[in-house]
């Protein structure tokens, strides 16, 4: 093979860690092989195509034909895939990034799929991207591949921050544990929550929709919420994680790629922040936050995280809420009278 | 707590990786306190002490005094955790270069003990920083924690280079896996090798006892080997591993940390030289190679590892040796007839 091209050891071996992310993989293998009613002979384009598998995968589920823009130099080990694959008559790589390019006639495109999270969905994101391409190049009516992005959020225990370093081999190391903790305080933590760490049910954070979502609202989010503590436990964190969901040729069937603690572990972990001091928590308390992303002035890739704890006195709480706080057990009853079980009530 | 110190958070997850690792930390402790009769009110140095945990085992274990020796800013944290297990009047922190340092009265030591093994034992490892210590403090007949280290290799299948990029999600990444195994060949692969892909029984690349070995020695490993395989496989890499055996009080029972794929998984992995083709061998077929380990110019932490692959015909195999070659199924045979079954047989 002539090494007409070099792409660094560091990429290759981050390429590798997504290749071998296998819900990554198989949520976009199988929410395209599902959908090969809408990729028929169709026309897509695959932004940040890396490797290119994606538009190998839209080619082998019956496109037409396949435009894979992909900015970095494995644009070109993405050719030879292609080639590999006997897709070279449908998939054509444009080693340009996607700002910079133009299609022949103004061609417009019936599909675009991209793979453009990052750690807490929106880190090192390439979603500008893939608004850009969508304005550009989306036929009216066009599809998006994911369709829906969505960020969860709920209060959990970190042992690893904290219960584990009291007893390291018969060693006392919370000194270290403190240390570690205060170091994650201005970087949030990517790691491994356990499921049953998680002090309440999921809140959505925020869901984009990518069909009518506007680059200015990637700007800045934020969101005030109260969940309800289901169970006893230290409070040490907000974990956060984010779904994206495919179009369903089945309305009952979601095609979700999810990054919860409850799902197969991905490469993207989950995103951990660390409280500055632990909170024990009782069942049915209410806990409520402030949850700021805001766009980093320095780098436009990255985002500023603040977290601020609320008194849940102060918030208006979901409607029923489990807590145990006066207001909702009032509004509980109320609607426990109100309601024969399987009612549908209406809270508007 | 005052931030007299800063130590960066990329060197505090570098010893959280370290101190998380069980097999690591088990074994040090395992062999520390079943050796609390050589410890017993003796004086003690800790030659790279990072967070001191080693020295905080040892005066557990009855060290009159241990003298923790650590040249980075972690020293500074670890005065912290030495107080927060109240061994302070017995654990005693430099935050210098172990060659830097001198003790008052020129002090002698009764043990070293030290954790300074890198990758493939050697990378990285500061065994030379160990091997001045000993010279300079350790007593006449001191003793080594660990005191034996070894080097073990075993030809190996590689099917996370090879085999998974034939088809990820039905797509036939191979060229990828190309590519991948392309970048192995500058720089070996630090990865989890699965017990049942090593194709033979391991052999002893080198062993070194702490004791006697001198600092030149460290300059230039060569060895050549010959395996007999114990399976037909593809022959796809050299995997290598590590490990170091402590004193054991008693003499039957080995105190050894093992980073063999056979073993719990650490964070040192396995080391794998990818060969630039694989072979396919069959059961008993004899495979021959000779390594060399040679210290870089440019970085003498790093070494240089060269691979050949040698003609089986031209070397000299073990007595006995199980391969399928005449030469030695005759001295088989001929041990077989002249030895009955639970003789020793005398092959000097």
């Amino acid at each position: 093979m002539g090494d007409e091209y070099f792409t660094s050891y560091s990429d290759l071996d981050v390429h590798r860690l997504m290749l071998t992310d296998e819900p990554r993989m198989k949520s976009y293998k199988n929410a395209i092989d599902s959908n090969k009613d809408i990729f028929q002979n169709k026309v897509v384009m695959d932004v940040g195509s890396g490797t290119g598998v994606l538009a190998i995968m839209c080619a082998q589920a019956g496109a037409k034909k396949v435009y894979a823009v992909e900015a970095s130099d494995i644009a070109k080990l993405s050719e030879k895939l292609v080639k590999e694959n006997n897709v070279s008559d449908i998939v054509q790589v444009f080693n340009t990034r996607v700002e910079d390019l133009d299609l022949p006639d103004n061609q417009k495109v019936d599909i675009i799929v991209s793979e453009w999270m990052g750690f807490y969905l929106l880190h090192e994101g390439m979603l500008d991207s893939v608004l850009v391409a969508r304005d550009k190049f989306l036929k009216l009516g066009g599809r998006m591949f994911p369709e829906i992005a969505a960020l969860y959020a709920s209060p959990c225990s970190l042992p690893d921050l904290y219960k584990f370093w009291t007893d390291v081999s018969g060693i006392n190391l919370s000194v270290f544990g403190n240390e570690l903790r205060k170091s994650k305080s201005n970087q949030p933590d990517v790691a491994l929550v356990n499921a049953e760490d998680l002090l309440s049910e999921p809140v959505c954070v925020f869901e984009l929709n990518l069909r009518t979502l506007q680059t200015e609202e990637l700007n800045k989010f934020s969101c005030s919420r109260v969940v309800c503590a289901n169970k006893d436990g230290l409070y040490q964190g907000l974990c956060i994680w984010f779904t994206c969901t495919f179009p369903s040729p089945i309305i009952t069937d979601q095609l979700v790629l999810s990054t919860a603690p409850f799902s197969q572990p991905t490469h993207w972990k989950q995103t951990v922040i660390v409280l500055p001091d632990e909170y024990a928590v009782e069942e049915r308390e209410p806990l409520a936050w402030e949850i700021n992303l805001t766009r980093s002035d320095e780098n436009p890739r990255h985002y500023n995280i603040q977290l601020t704890m609320l008194d849940p006195e102060k918030v208006a709480h979901a409607v029923p809420c489990n807590c145990y706080m006066t207001k909702c057990i009032v509004s509980r009853t109320f609607l426990e009278c109100e309601g024969e079980p399987g009612d549908i009530i209406d809270m508007t």
